[in-house]
């Protein structure tokens, strides 16, 4: 028995690859496999559009944002989006809260003016940084909503005057959220939402236009909206697998239940973590993520050993990011309750052993 | 019995879907699907690495080229090539030969001079103008070795002092070919090499980091060769089921063998069309496509019956792309002969019953 605790790609829910793998082999009966559909078929057209509406559904956003299924990944958009928003002599501000925002500003200054207005490495990324001024005439302000690799996580947004627009790469449909405090919202699909290869991005229409730049076709917004995601062929198997993970999440209670889910995952987590002297979780408590917790055996020496047995016990992917070091468990939507209960068992057993 | 010859997404070897749905499941007896894998993995790097290594020995290319697994299609390919190679000062050489090349060499113009050295529009891209003059200071020569829509391809390529640029989305891997003669080669995948979401990149080394525009990180070839196809999370899925029709096309004979059943195939249509008086094939002989066999009724009211025929009989995607009308034939590598006889068959039982 495995437990898969990968940080990204990631665990997915049976049903989704059950059907994943039929749709491969016969897509609905259709006689063709999946990959062997047209793009421009009503066969695809139907999967775009229950993928679009439940991202709707699910974001409870209206009329006034438009959804879009991209190729790539959330690397991509750090390029996308100030192309698209930020003028050659205007500012955006960014939030530093880790290695992806980091990564971000640095590309939006092919582009124009930036801002860093918080930067975690003062204390490591151990916390987010919430008290900082955004410059009013700035474009926009970027933040990463969940920084997977420090395992922070923003549980409310930064209240601004002027557009807010959030990676959420890592905590997309991981909860309730004031998704409409966004102006655009941006995910690589390979956590909550399905398999690598496709971008989710959910923006206000009203933003877009409005540079003087001219944007490369494939990179343009407007144009993608005005060709209804069909600019190019698109990713079809992972805009599938991300309609069924979509509709999963809808037929197992929505939002609601995926946060209460992540919670008890987390805290049963975190509380285990706190109970054993031999374990230290860095992060400030308030900023602390449901979906990826860091921590440290205080006798570096143990590090081995523990993620040694970690593997013999079955338990994938928790070995911190390399620039971190430590312990990373990631426990997405499709995370089981009980994977992470064996975990903490796993946990007690080494602390007793080595206490 | 469905025979599918849609042009792309189009139809993939039995096998190579076999192997990909059970991926999906279980990859490789790990216990995990491909798509919960890591990136970073050993089980990801060997796929990777045999995708590669099938391409080298399919091209017979030296290590001068470094072959590339990235994000989006040819579409994205259109902005990519002139991002790392054409400076704003400099000047591109295009051959508009079709409605991609038309594309690429209008995304060209966003990031310098283009001068587009064959307008194929003269009479209607029913042939590859073969006579034109290159500037010589050009900063490369681009074509488009195969025209899906307007059923062209270039049989042999143009000899030109300047590095050329070839987008083989259509042919790719369909014959014995002189990639050798190409400074750079593109492909997205989902014709000859797979599913939608990945695009192959082939470039020589030295044609890199010639430019002073600072190139954005996920669009920088050089930087993806530092990274060796991992900047980011790669579309895992859509990698993988390139890396088995790789495998599959080296299995069944490579090139060679490629190029026998698609000469085969195609002779059989064209020859089916030259003797029936009912059809008429517009592109100039020399320049036919082995892929896209482009065809009309000369009788335009007959054209309606003949694909209410064709659907009838199961035969899919043979509608012609709404530029150009007619029939159209897509015809790659994984199509047996037994469809193109069985769609013959049609065409002749169609031209008995209406001659």
């Amino acid at each position: 028995m495995l437990h898969n605790f990968n940080s990204g790609p990631s665990i997915l829910p049976q049903v989704v690859l059950q059907q994943a793998a039929e749709a491969v082999i016969n897509y609905n009966n259709s006689g063709l496999s999946l990959l062997e559909l047209g793009h421009r078929t009503n066969a695809f057209q139907e999967i775009l559009n229950e993928a679009k509406d439940a991202v709707k559904k699910l974001m409870e956003m209206n009329d006034e944002y438009e959804v879009l299924f991209l190729h790539g990944g959330a690397t991509t958009q750090f390029m996308q989006v100030p192309m698209n928003l930020l003028d050659t002599q205007a500012t955006a501000a960014y939030c530093d809260n880790g290695i992806w925002g980091n990564k971000a500003y640095k590309e939006a200054k092919h582009f124009g003016q930036v801002a860093v207005v918080s930067d975690g490495s003062t204390d490591k990324y151990h916390s987010i940084h919430k008290n900082f001024t955004v410059p009013s005439d700035a474009a926009y302000l970027h933040i990463t909503s969940n920084n997977t690799v420090e395992g922070t996580q923003w549980h409310s947004y930064p209240t601004t005057s002027i557009p807010l627009i959030a990676d959420m790469s890592s905590d997309i449909f991981s909860r309730p959220t004031a998704f409409n405090q966004c102006d655009l919202i941006y995910a690589g699909a390979q956590k909550n939402m399905g398999a690598a290869g496709v971008n989710l991005v959910v923006v206000k229409k009203d933003l877009l236009g409005k540079i003087s730049r001219p944007i490369p076709t494939i990179m343009n917004y407007q144009k993608h909206i005005e060709a209804g995601s069909l600019m190019n062929t698109p990713p079809v198997f992972a805009v599938y697998v991300s309609m069924l993970t979509l509709r999963w999440i809808l037929q197992e209670g929505g939002l609601e239940e995926m946060g209460r889910r992540n919670a008890a995952k987390s805290s049963l987590l975190y509380n285990t973590i706190e109970s054993l002297p031999i374990y230290t979780a860095p992060v400030a408590k308030e900023d602390r993520s449901q979906m990826n917790a860091v921590f440290f055996l205080n006798d570096a020496a143990l590090e081995e050993p523990f993620l040694a047995l970690c593997k013999q016990e079955g338990m994938i992917g928790v070995k911190g990011y390399r620039t971190v070091g430590g312990v990373r468990v990631s426990m997405y939507n499709a995370m089981p309750l009980e994977s992470v209960k064996v975990f903490c068992e796993l946990m007690q057993f080494f602390a007793q052993q080595k206490g």
